[in-house]
């Protein structure tokens, strides 16, 4: 029986202060994770060497891979991140994005992702993720939009409101519904984490030929809509009507 | 014992043409449902008649709720995600985002949500959601990126690849890579949909007594790094050595 | 002398409410244009008939032009635009973007710009905008970016701070950086839209065989760093050290 | 006569790969500006050292001021761009975004947009910017949709069409309308740049009593449209009929 261990959660804290926003929010958030069951780990991204990606893939796909040839502290953080069931990226907003340390780290995650093209699997398939923004002014939803978007295409699972944000100069403590929600984004995480551990495989491989099977049934049941055309000019009239 | 039965997931299919590249997405994508052991069906958005949102919530944010007031097909499109387990939008990108029919219908899922106010829960909790867009040129990830945060906050799981786009000029079942993924985001929301089947409760309410406990373990937390601020200082010095 | 003339530019009332924050802030952009010795015109899209665009561009790029083969009020409203210099959209946001009305509008707009096709010059080209948004929460950022890339890939200028939001739930007159920024998208598009005028092609067609010596040049041009791939191995070294 | 000298306009290269997609296009942006009579200086940005910005604005605002006090390349890079009319951000897209050097390189630039809270004025107010972006997928408009609000937001001019983008893996020589596009890039940036050239101050400071004139002044217009809440609900019966 797999599930009487804890899931683990990596708290990511993605801001050169220790002490602000940020910090506050991800404290809150590691209580929700331990309610839920689950254990944390509060990771300092600004404790750690991490140099930037340069693009190895540009030049081949197959070059870039888990382990990193870059040699820095990224590959241990990595490691911290495959060992755990899920992670959340708590950072502040610097022009409507995260930081460019953050942005560095991110891009480096391409070679656990890449592993696709050595193995068919990305290093970080079935983890689970959440998010947790802040600043004084815009800018929360797109740098969430951005995370949520980039993150879940490098095979990570997003539970619902897997999201907080603080966007306004007050002290985020006085934001009832900041707290909450990253509260939430703890709890949630980790709820999600712990329901769906043990399934390592999420993405299915198509074989060559069912991949053909596939095309021609979606021909067949489109080709039943080629008179539709002839009643678009109808509906195009009707629209006119 | 109620995982006998098969999830049943919409496919919300959000384009004008029914013979086009988002049909034969979708239908490939239903084939994904299939094999994950799921149900489907195909809800045509164009179908049906979907008023705009006027934006009752502006007025007075207690005015909104389901069923919403308007008179149109939407609360019986509603009702269909409400006795499904999760749905897929697929939709054409018409400048680099979804048609405006489909924000039409995203803005009145607002009737959903906001029974947050009504209740404490959003009536698309729990949900689980996926994503196909296709058009001939960019505009993929900015369109996915928008649903996924939408639905997101509204209470809605996106799990691990929960995209497929197409955007070249080229006939859609010429990409392989979106036939592939298309396929996935039908299986693993299905899978996704059938493991969390059950929880219907994710976000967890707070009371006011536990706020105010979170609030001052955070301060408790951060203020061990008061010191850092100096230590800041050195760092600041750090950087410039 | 062409510039006696006052420049004119729309205000796109795009909320359907007209008494609310949308409306008090376009209001004051009026006051910015008319202080930069502009005239403008409030149209509230509210009052016109739009329908939606069934995306004829996707059965064949030609067929789409100016004006739309869909009757309704829509070919009016272009035509306001176009014997306009500039336009200003506000907005409520409704998800973290602009409503589905808005989105038809701006989905209908192909028909100006898809005149590319037939006469090499969108009808758009050389306009001037900008953008104000309000609601009571997060996604200004989120809708403004989403504007700004869209209209300016129609061949819209974008001037300095085009853009002014809200995003808290007190009244917007409480909200000083939202009506100085306001009063700034109008004050500055009919400033840009003055400055620039009489200019009517900014996009230059380039002949075949000037393509080809563009790319012969580049290639030239890249070639000297081709030793610089074995640098890059030096480079990946120096990283490492 | 202020015009005579050409305009000067920075093509900033984010890429670490001088021989890749990024540099092809560089180079033909650079005939664009050319032949709109402008000049032009590449700046390898991976040739510089650029600190990542700690965030002194969360601490103080008015601790941000340019010169940054960080001491690396930074503020030499800046003075380029300070010296020039116009500048380019040209980088491959790293995971639907610019690669976190260029992300650092924006973050730094708020030592120069925050000069507002010193002086009035940022010290980009007034230049003319635009982008290209290149990457073998998705992610295009997502990442220049970010540097358009961005840099818009910091007081930038975004003329139209100011964007270029390929996002296949074929050669990006192969597709002319990344490349004709590139061209444009650079030549109506400098094309604008020379047309607004000499104007200094385009945000207007807006004195108190101006801002309560100003308040009223809507609060007047919008009042008009009060009887309208009660013909709202005529409208709400007009929707349902």
């Amino acid at each position: 029986m797999v599930n009487y261990m804890a899931v683990k959660i990596i708290l990511l804290h993605g801001s050169p202060r220790k002490y602000g926003a940020v910090s506050k929010l991800i404290h809150i958030a590691a209580k929700g994770i331990k309610d839920a069951g689950g254990e944390y780990e509060i990771v300092y991204l600004y404790d750690y060497e991490i140099k930037e990606c340069f693009g190895c893939v540009s030049d081949d796909q197959r070059i870039c891979r888990f382990p990193c040839i870059i040699r820095d502290d990224f590959n241990n953080l990595a490691d911290k991140l495959l060992r755990s069931d899920g992670f959340i990226i708590a950072a502040p907003i610097y022009w409507y994005s995260v930081p460019g340390r953050v942005k560095n780290f991110i891009d480096r995650l391409t070679s656990l992702e890449n592993m696709i093209i050595h193995t068919g699997r990305s290093l970080l398939e079935g983890k689970t993720a959440g998010f947790i923004v802040s600043g004084n002014d815009s800018g929360s939803i797109m740098s969430i939009a951005y995370l949520m978007v980039t993150l879940n295409s490098m095979g990570v699972h997003i539970p619902a409101w897997a999201l907080a944000y603080h966007h306004t100069p007050e002290d985020v403590l006085e934001d009832d519904q900041a707290v909450s929600d990253s509260y939430n984004v703890g709890y949630i995480v980790a709820k999600m984490a712990s329901r769906i551990r043990g399934v390592k495989e999420w993405y299915k491989a198509i074989p060559d030929n069912y991949l053909d099977e596939l095309k021609k049934y979606t021909v067949e049941k489109t080709r039943e809509f080629t008179w539709q055309e002839k009643q678009r000019y109808k509906y195009y009239e009707g629209i006119n009507s």
